[in-house]
């Protein structure tokens, strides 16, 4: 029983990326655009501890990893591209800019859950892309050509060393 | 390279479902709510082609099952739950419901990832929670009961032929 509740403990923290994901977004249909961002960051801070808290308590899970996917594309791929998409000044060209972050976000990490890299990743972390992304969002910045490169920094073969 | 073209056809069909998703969710933003729910049908269209074109092209693949997943928790977990709060009267019932549909929609999607049933799914799949939602905002009509209940159908142990 303790057991079965301690091996929930770091999938509580990926929940808790994935519902301050959702927030981000409802906070921006509600046009508080810095909050909205501040939301991905904690995202981020959730994110880094349900990974941290499974290897200290030794509960890493298959189940785990696969929330973790779902989570981080709200939390990292949609929600700051629709931070993006609320700043931006429409046009075809950041259209396609909106378009491409999240689908980019989705491509990665479906390659690494099918092709997990040990001690380095290949191709950008969507974390490391979406919160620049969020970031700039909370100054009110928006950079099309910014957010095209982040999203195929993500697909590239670039290889990142893990946190 | 034909064949490396043919195998990346069933994922363009995932990849408009997430794109629908994401277009359902900036609809809602924009007040469009009708035809933002008119999009997560639109998602569902190319979910139930993306699985279809991989078996008649033999080309199915792991990334795929991945991909699916990932814009699965975007069209039909995240949008529908957002359209579902942006009709209901706020209140702490109808926050509770908004929660969580998109979690168990996630938990649902991680569980069967891990373990795919085989002739069966086990628990409500999450296109058939998310298009009655999404068909409810429609016509602006909201409900947090059936929105927990299609929420805890997901997690449920209960048996849905496949389609």
């Amino acid at each position: 029983m303790v057991n079965h509740f301690v091996k929930a403990v770091p999938n509580l923290f990926t929940i808790g990326n994935l519902i301050c994901g959702v927030f981000s977004i409802t906070l921006n249909m509600s046009g508080f655009l810095e909050v909205s961002s501040i939301f991905i960051f904690l995202s981020a801070v959730f994110d880094l501890l349900d990974g941290r808290i499974a290897r200290k308590l030794k509960v890493n899970s298959e189940l785990g990893v696969e929330l973790d996917s779902l989570a981080d594309i709200v939390s990292f791929g949609v929600a700051p591209a629709l931070l993006f998409h609320s700043i931006a000044a429409p046009s075809i060209f950041t259209s396609l800019a909106f378009i491409l972050f999240p689908t980019m976000g989705a491509i990665r990490l479906a390659r690494f859950s099918v092709k997990p890299t040990i001690g380095f990743f290949k191709g950008l972390p969507i974390p490391a892309a979406g919160l620049p992304l969020a970031g700039m969002s909370f100054f009110s910045y928006s950079n099309a050509w910014i957010t095209i490169l982040l999203a195929f920094l993500m697909v590239s073969p670039i290889r990142v060393k893990k946190l």
